[in-house]
């Protein structure tokens, strides 16, 4: 987590708070110095998913949400995550629900939430890609077989 | 929600799902175009809470997270929050714990959480003022007086 993350989260969201931004401010803070933003940290763990744009429809929903250590600029997050519970949800979809944790260098948890995420029952394949594309993709599975 | 807002969030946490990135994937997906991240739809809405930097300590976590609706580029948020819970946490502070929606044009929830804060118990004073600065407030308050 960079300061530069920081920094453009600010501009993006349009969310200025002394903690995330003022140097002299966060120094009088619980933590002495500015905190990376929680919904920063929040995205950039999720973001860290080994999605698979075959099977993902949307983002379902998030449980029991905690920020256990703050994080600061120049930490380091991996994310480790587990599959926990696969529910049905319509014809086409399922939700599928993990066990999601942020990790520091430290080997701090410093995030922990319950990810649900909403998972179509067939896939798609390669929509949208151009038949020259196609043709090729197809040609090199030959040559691998 | 402005396609540079769904870019620069790609670009941001390094997550190019074809979902969010691919126009003509996302033909083929659940809402037949690109959809804004949920993580970003959570981060615009949750950023609209008009804080306190004097009492806000730190984001505490967040439960019931739901995506109700998708949010498309060129949808427009608000954000509505009502104060549900408040309890005791440390010496120091108290957590509050807030009903919080995102609204769009069309009166639609797109999401809808229970947002928790970390709130001090007694007020940062304009930590950090240079004494100039200081001075020139205390004295434009005497004015107002």
């Amino acid at each position: 987590m960079t300061e530069t993350d920081v920094v453009n989260f600010c501009m993006l969201t349009g969310n200025w708070l002394e903690l995330h931004s003022n140097v002299e401010h966060a120094k009088s803070s619980l933590y002495g110095q500015r905190l990376v933003q929680g919904s920063l940290v929040f995205s950039i763990v999720n973001a860290m998913i080994p999605f698979d744009s075959s099977v993902l429809a949307a983002f379902y929903g998030c449980d029991k949400l905690r920020f256990l250590r703050p994080t600061f600029i120049g930490d380091t997050l991996w994310a480790r995550v587990e599959v926990a519970d696969l529910k049905d949800h319509d014809e086409n979809h399922g939700v599928v629900t993990s066990k999601l944790e942020g990790i520091n260098q430290r080997d701090e948890t410093v995030l922990r939430c319950q990810f649900s995420l909403l998972i179509r029952k067939s896939r798609l394949d390669h929509p949208g890609e151009p038949p020259k594309i196609q043709a090729a993709r197809e040609e090199s599975k030959g040559e691998n077989a």
